[in-house]
C-alpha cells in the first residue's frame, strides 16, 4: 500500500505539486481544506506524513504554520522548495485575444501584474485559490474566462495554456515542510529547524547566536517574531546545518537553553540539494 | 494646504486607516492601486509621502517591499502599527440567519474560519480586497450578501455591522511604514531600518552583529533572505533602537561595511509610542 500524504488545497494547487515532487509517484496524496487540517490528519494518523508550505520568496515565511507547528507535536522530516510559475489557462482553442475575463486568487494576480497590464483588455476576478479559478473557468464553459494557475491545474481539468512563465519575477520559491508523528532520519548532510524566545535585552540575541558560532555551526535561516502584547519577549526562527543528534549540535542546544525562555527542536531533515 | 499621502488600496482599506492614523485628520489620502504606485506617487512628488505594510503577525514579512524599498531612492520617516479586526458587513436590517454568501479577500476569509465554521450556512466568495467585498455587497443590493472587512469600510458605504472582531486570532497586527523624498526627524526615541547582505560563511552574521552588541545596540528585527539563484549570499533586514546621526550607530555602520557586501539604510524615523 502506498502512503497517504496530506497537503493543503486541492488537485492541481501548488502544494500537490510540491507534495508530488516531495514523495514521488507512488504516494496517494490527500487534499485538507485548511493548513490546521493537515496537522491533524497526520496527528491522528488519518496520513502517514503531511505537507506545509512556510516560506515565499516574494510573500515571507508563514507565521501561522510556524504556530501551528508549535500547537502540534509532529516532527519536521523534509523540505521541497518549488518554483511557483503562473500561466494563463483557459478553454482549449481560446485565444487570448477572445478573452474578457481573468479569474485567479488575488496574489497570483498580482504577481502577473504587467502581463495584465500588456493586456488591458482583460478584467480580473479573485477566487480563493489558483487551483479554483481553473475549476471554475471550466465549470463555466465559457470561451472568454481564463485563468491563472500552474501547468499541473491546467493538465488536471482538461484546460489550454495560452501563456507560461507570466509572473513578473521569475524568482518566486515556496518553500515547502514535510512532517510527521515521528523523527526522520536526517542523514549525513542534515538541517534542523527550532524555535526559541528569549528576553529582549540588548545583546540577547548575540549571546543566543554564539552558542552555534563558537561550534562553527552554520544558520541558514534566522527571523525575529516579536510577541503581541509582550513587547519584551521575542520567538526567533533558526534554522541550522547539523542534525539534532550531532554532539555539537546537542552542545549548542544545551547552552542555547541557558539563556532563552524557550527552546523548541522542530525537526532534523535532509538538507534539499537539486 | 494639506498634505497629500498615498496608500495602496481604497477608501475602506485597512491601508486608508493606517495612513490616517499616522497623518492625522487633516490629510488628503490618495489612492493607489499597488504598492508600486506608492512609491511612485512619492518619488514623482504628486504625493509628499506614502504608507505601505512592510509585516503583518500572522503572515510575515512582506519582501516585495522590502524590493521596492531597495529599488526605489526613498527614506522611511515614521512606523504605524494597525490592528487588523475584522467585521461581519451586511445591509442595514438584514440579520445573520438570512444570509447565504459571504465575500471578502481569501485571507481575511481565512482568518475567520472559527466564526465561518459557526455560521455553516454561509458560502465563501473570494474578491480583490477586503473593501472592495464591501462596495460589490453594496452595490449587488442583496440583503443575502455580507462581506468581511473593517468598520471604516462599513461605514464609507453606509453598510451594517453585523459581528464584530470575528477574527480567530486576536493578535492580528500589521506594521506600516511612512515614505518620503527626504529624511525625516527621528527625535530622541529613534529606529533605524537597514539591509545588509553578506558572504555565507559560518559566523558571517555573528561578525555582523557584534558591531551592534558591541555597542550595546538594541535589535528590535532581524530577518534573513536567501537571494535565490545566489545560495551563497544572504540579505538581512534589521531594525535598531538608535538614528543613524548618532555617533555610536555611525560607528557601527562603519564597522558593519567592513564585513558586509552591501549595507543600505532606509531610514532613521521615531520609535511608534502608542
Amino acid at each position: 500500500m502506498s502512503a497517504v500524504i496530506a497537503f493543503q488545497g486541492e488537485v492541481g494547487a501548488y502544494g500537490e505539486m510540491a507534495a508530488r515532487a516531495h514523495f514521488g509517484p507512488a504516494a496517494t496524496l490527500v487534499a485538507c481544506p485548511t493548513f490546521e487540517a493537515v496537522f491533524v490528519a497526520v496527528e491522528s494518523g488519518q496520513a502517514e506524513a503531511g505537507l506545509i508550505p512556510i516560506e515565499n520568496s516574494l510573500a515571507g515565511s508563514i507565521h501561522q504554520n510556524y504556530d501551528l507547528l508549535l500547537a502540534h507535536p509532529l516532527h519536521i522530516i523534509g523540505e521541497q522548495p518549488l518554483r511557483v510559475s503562473h500561466c494563463l489557462v483557459a478553454h482549449p482553442y481560446a485565444t487570448v485575444g477572445e478573452l474578457t475575463t481573468v479569474f485567479s486568487h488575488p496574489q497570483a494576480l498580482a504577481q502577473c501584474a504587467r502581463f495584465l497590464r500588456q493586456h488591458p483588455h482583460l478584467a480580473t476576478q479573485a477566487t480563493a485559490n489558483t487551483a479554483a479559478s481553473v475549476r471554475a473557468v471550466r465549470e463555466s464553459g465559457r470561451r472568454d474566462h481564463a485563468a491563472i494557475a500552474s501547468r499541473r491545474a491546467a493538465e488536471a481539468f482538461g484546460m489550454a495554456v495560452l501563456a507560461e512563465a507570466i509572473e513578473d519575477d521569475p524568482a518566486n520559491f515556496t518553500r515547502f515542510l514535510a512532517l510527521a508523528r515521528t523523527p526522520g532520519q536526517p542523514g549525513e548532510h542534515a538541517k534542523t529547524s527550532l524555535v526559541f524566545s528569549i528576553n529582549h535585552q540588548p545583546g540577547a540575541l548575540f549571546k543566543a547566536l554564539s552558542v552555534f558560532a563558537l561550534r562553527d555551526i552554520d544558520l541558514t535561516k534566522i527571523e525575529s517574531r516579536p510577541l503581541v502584547g509582550k513587547p519584551w519577549e521575542y520567538l526567533f526562527y533558526v534554522d541550522i546545518l547539523g542534525a539534532r543528534a550531532e554532539p555539537r549540535v546537542q552542545r549548542a542546544l544545551d547552552h542555547l537553553a541557558e539563556y532563552a525562555l524557550m527552546v523548541r527542536v522542530l525537526g532534523s531533515y535532509p538538507r534539499y540539494t537539486p
